[in-house]
């Protein structure tokens, strides 16, 4: 299967069709981690309003992502409850841990590092719910995930936008392409189990 | 300046008119602490999801939960920015380590005890946010609490529904009883810095 995509902002590998054929053959465990990526999206912005509570725009426009993510857990969960399938937990894949273990501990590293890999995620779930919309073999599921996927668009755009205002544009692109790297790489290798980020 | 209430469901004691007068003089910064306890809310409500993935009715109400919690967040927030109190961070009163420190280690008592624990936080925040309703001297902020009163009595009831779906009754209210009574002996000291649980 030759997957046909426009190449998306940020990333610097594209996709690999093993990665379409092994999720489209798992859909119910995709739905299951799917569930659990919304989840700590919405966690992972409530902990950055919680670590930079002085930030006004940061908190105000991070509030506004973890709504977000949490209605589309929501959204996922009732997908699951429909299918029948029973919440659970997934060992993750590498790589959320592969991304956190690039980020710098001292601050303002920290900030930049956090909000880039928040948006490089979010940037690769655009492009591979827009593969699950694409391949996606039954319609209605295949809508829920195009209806998905421009918010996760927005959302890296919200990341490097909060990037631009905290730091010089400069060194926020530098920064990006150090760590849009090591995010390429760590999925150049598909991992064995099915995941969003497999 | 006397209080006058109905005693809330769960509550051992009512709060103190000392505590009425501390915030009434102390708005702005009550604001700002509420802010800090809609965030933390969301928090404790997302980390439950994450610590009981499997729990599908605790998972689906606590998600419901966090997601008003965030509204308020914003909410509180905007009171903030109109009233030019900027976003800070604010030392917690010893109110919520205290109770934190009584949820025991092991399941399933732990889950019960955080249950009990975010019920009767919010039970108390009810009472404190009805309490600011009444006494508020700002007309437009009194509407404002009172709104968001209804909200935190809808939480408390969700709370102990839900100890009592995973818990024999008879169990939930003996521990509630317990752990009520440290509640109330928390507060029986007012905190000298003004917080929604000082």
């Amino acid at each position: 299967m030759q997957t046909i995509q426009q190449p998306i902002k940020f990333l610097q590998q594209p996709t690999s069709s093993a990665w379409v054929e092994q999720t489209i053959a798992h859909l119910d465990t995709i739905l299951l981690d799917h569930s659990h990526c919304e989840r700590k999206a919405a966690g992972v912005a409530l902990n950055l309003i919680c670590r930079y509570p002085s930030s006004a725009k940061l908190v105000r426009t991070l509030t506004a992502i973890a709504q977000e993510e949490l209605e589309h857990f929501e959204q996922v969960n009732q997908w699951l409850d429909r299918r029948g399938i029973a919440l659970a937990p997934l060992a993750p894949p590498p790589y959320g841990a592969g991304l956190k273990a690039q980020v710098r501990r001292n601050e303002p590293d920290r900030l930049l590092d956090s909000l880039l890999v928040s948006g490089l995620i979010e940037a690769r779930s655009h492009e591979r719910l827009g593969l699950l919309a694409a391949h996606c073999p039954e319609p209605e599921l295949a809508r829920f995930y195009r209806g998905l996927m421009a918010s996760e668009a927005r959302h890296y755009g919200v990341y490097w936008t909060l990037a631009t205002t905290y730091f010089d544009r400069t060194v926020v692109n530098h920064r990006l392409e150090e760590l849009a790297n090591v995010e390429s790489e760590l999925l150049s290798t598909l991992h064995p189990e099915p995941r969003i980020h497999s």
